[in-house]
C-alpha cells in the first residue's frame, strides 16, 4: 500500500520532489509534518481547520499514549485517524525522542526542539535525569507521578500498532551533543540492536496493521558513528529512513552531519530529518536531500504571538500593531489572513482570548505549506 | 430600524414569542444571548463556529473597553461587528454589573453569574471593594494597575457608541441582596438619574448611531423599590426594559421579583433577565414573560467540562467517560456530537487541549439554543 515515487532530482543540489503513496492519500514531498502531540494540533485547531491550513499530514508522539490506557482507548475506536477525525496521514515516532529530552536533555537542559548544541552552553547540571538506558529498553520515571515505566522496542511497536499511524519508527536513543565517541558509539550499537529487535517483532506478528517503517540513523556528530549507523539501516527491510540524535554545535555542523548520511543512504528511501523545521533552514536542508520534516517550532511560536512573514517573523501581540488594520501576509489566502487584520489578532492576544493563538496557528501552517509549494514548484521547473 | 413584534402569547403563562428587528437581522425570542467579554466567545470560537452553534446574537461587557485604548481600536475598524466579524445583532451592556462585581460582590465574595444571594452566605467581608459611588459616577481602582477609572453615565454612553453595538444598556447601579431598604432606594433613585443623562447625552448627540436602548429596571428585593423603578422606566423614551440587581436569596424570591416588575413593566417592550440563564430556570422566567436573557453559564461550564444533555448536566472530565463511544446527547445536530464521542471528547480534556473546550461550548450553546427554539413552537402551538 505505501509507495515513494520520485518525481525530479534537481540538477544544482540532492533536492528532490517526490509522492508518498498512503492508504490515506499522497504526501507530496518535500513535506513539512506538523506536531499534533496528543493527536490534535494545539491551539483547538479542529481537523477542518487543520485541513484548511493545507496541511498534508501529522505526526504524534507515542510517549504520550504510553500510561493511562490511551493506547487502549485510541484502539477501541479504530486508531488515531478515527480518535481524532483526521483522515490524512499520520506518522508516529517511537518514544526515543523522550530518552533524549526527559534524560541528559533535561539534566543539562539542551534544547527540546531539536538537540543543535548551543554554543554558549555550559555543562551544567539543570534538571534531575528522569532516565536509566539497559539493554533491555530505557527506563523512564514519569514526570507526573514518578512510576517507572520501561520502554522496550517491543513495547514501542505495540503501542504504535495500537495507535494505528500509517508511518510508525523503530525504538532509538536519541543521543545529545555532549556525549563522546565512546558513549555515542555505545549507543548507537544498542540502537541498532533494539532496531533488529523492534522489526523481529513487527515481522513475527501475525495481525500487523498496514503500516510503514522508519529507521533511524544515529551516530551523533562522528562522522564514522554516522557512517556506521547508515550504513546498518541501508540493510534494513524499512521504507524509509530518518536522521535523528545530535546534528552538531550549529546549524554549519548540521548540515555537515545530514551530508555525512545523505551521502552514503539508500537514494530511493524517503528520508526525515527529525525535529527540524525553523524557516531559515528550510531551503539548505531540502537542498541537501530531506523530503520530510517535523518541528513544533511554527504552531509553538504561533500560540505565542509569533507570525511567519515573507519578511521574518514578527511578534504580533506587540502595542505597536494596536492600529495596523491589514493582514498578516499581503496576499496571503488562508482564513486568518482573508478575515482578519494585524489589529484585530492582537487585541485577542492581548486579551488572552484562545482565538488570536488558533488563528495564528491557521496562518502560520499555511504559509509554511505555501513556501513548501513554491519550493516544489521550482525544483519540478528546474529553478531551485 | 428596531422593532419588536409580539407573535404571540401564551393564554396559560405570561410567556410569549416575538422577534425583534435589527439592522443585523432578526432575533427569535424567548432568546438566549451568549456572553462574549472581550468580543468573542471564550474557547476560540469563530465567528463560523458561533453561527454553527445556532447563536442569535452576543453581547460584550462594556467594562472591559474603558481602558487602553479598547474601544477606539474597535470603532477604527466600524465597530464590535466588524472588529470581531460577527455579523449577527450585538448588545453591550452599561458597566453597571461590574459596580456591584468590583465593589461589594468582591467585598462580600458574592457570586458573579447573579447576585442571587446564597441563603448560607454570610455578611463576612472577602476581598477589596475596588469602588466608590458619587453622584458623578462609580469610581474604579484598576484591579489590574490600581488607575482611577470615572465611569459616568456619559462615558458609558460614549465607549457604547464607539463600539456600535446593536443594544446598548443605560448605566445603573447593580445592587446587592446585602443592601438595605435605605440603599437600595438611595442607590436606585441615583440610577434613576444616570439614566436621565445618559439619554440626554444620546438624544443630545448629534452623530448618533443606529443603536437601541434598553433601560434597566433596579430596586433590589424590595418590592415598593421595583415599582417605583419600573414606573419610572415606562417613562423612558428607550426600546427594552432589563431587570437588574439582586433578585432574591433563592429562586423563589427571584421569581416573586420578576413577577412584580413583569407587572407593571411596558408590555410592548422588549424584557430582558440581565445574567441569569441556567437550564434548571429557563422554562420558568419564560412564562414569567421575560423575552430576552444572558448568562455566561453555559460557555463557563463547557470550558470546565460540563456538558448540557437532556438528563442534566454531566462532567465530560470523568475517568468513568474513558470507554463512552457514543454522543453527548443522542441526535444532537451539533458539530461536537455529529463528529465526536465523548469518549474523544473526555481524551482531549484529561490531555488538556483547547479543542476539547471548543466542542463542548459549541455544544452546550446548540443545545441551550435548540431547547429555546422548542419553548418557541410549543408557545406557537399554544402547547407550552
Amino acid at each position: 500500500m505505501f509507495q515513494f515515487n520520485i518525481l525530479k532530482k534537481s540538477l544544482k543540489s540532492k533536492a528532490r520532489i517526490g509522492e508518498i503513496i498512503t492508504p490515506h492519500g499522497k504526501i507530496q514531498t518535500p513535506a513539512f509534518i506538523p506536531v499534533a502531540t496528543l493527536g490534535v494540533i494545539k491551539s483547538g485547531l479542529s481537523p477542518f481547520e487543520t485541513i484548511q491550513s493545507k496541511v498534508q499530514c501529522q505526526i504524534t508522539n507515542t510517549f504520550h499514549f504510553l500510561d493511562l490506557d490511551r493506547a487502549d482507548q485510541v484502539e477501541k475506536m479504530g486508531g488515531l485517524h478515527h480518535f481524532f477525525n483526521f483522515s490524512k496521514p499520520i506518522f508516529t515516532d517511537s518514544g526515543g525522542f523522550q530518552i533524549f529530552s526527559l534524560g541528559k536533555g533535561r539534566e543539562y537542559g539542551l534544547g527540546k526542539i531539536n538537540s543543535i548544541f548551543n554554543e554558549n552552553q555550559k555543562e551544567e547540571k539543570k534538571g534531575n535525569n528522569l532516565l536509566k538506558i539497559s539493554a533491555e529498553g530505557a527506563i523512564f520515571s514519569s514526570p507526573r507521578d514518578g512510576r517507572k515505566i520501561l520502554l522496550t522496542p517491543e513495547l514501542s511497536y505495540k503501542i504504535q500498532k495500537k495507535l494505528g499511524a500509517d508511518f510508525i519508527y523503530l525504538l532509538d536513543i536519541c543521543g545529545t551533543p555532549l556525549d563522546n565517541h565512546a558513549t555515542a558509539g555505545t549507543e548507537t550499537r544498542l540502537s541498532h540492536q533494539w532496531f533488529e529487535r523492534f522489526l523481529t517483532t513487527h515481522y513475527q506478528d501475525k495481525v500487523k496493521k498496514d503500516q510503514a517503517i522508519f529507521a533511524i540513523v544515529q551516530g551523533g556528530i562522528y562522522k564514522d558513528l554516522r557512517e556506521e549507523s547508515v550504513n546498518f539501516v541501508n540493510n534494513l527491510n524499512v521504507f524509509g529512513i530518518a536522521i535523528g540524535g545530535a546534528l552538531g554545535k550549529n546549524k554549519k555542523e548540521m548540515y555537515k552531519t545530514i551530508s555525512w548520511v545523505q551521502g552514503l543512504a539508500d537514494p530511493l528511501k524517503p528520508r526525515h530529518l527529525l525535529g527540524i523545521g525553523d524557516m531559515d533552514v528550510l531551503e539548505k536542508i531540502i537542498r541537501l536531500g530531506i523530503d520530510l520534516f517535523d518541528c513544533a517550532l511554527p504552531t509553538r511560536i504561533a500560540r505565542h504571538g509569533q507570525a511567519l512573514t515573507s519578511k521574518g517573523g514578527i511578534d504580533l501581540k506587540s502595542g505597536k500593531y494596536k492600529n495596523t488594520f491589514q493582514s498578516i501576509e499581503e496576499k496571503c489566502q488562508c482564513p486568518a489572513c482573508q478575515n482578519y487584520t494585524i489589529a484585530q489578532i492582537n487585541f485577542l492576544f492581548r486579551a488572552q482570548e484562545q482565538l488570536a493563538g488558533k488563528l495564528l496557528t491557521i496562518h502560520n501552517l499555511f504559509f509554511l505549506e505555501n513556501r513548501l509549494e513554491e519550493i516544489r514548484k521550482r525544483i519540478a521547473m528546474s529553478k531551485f
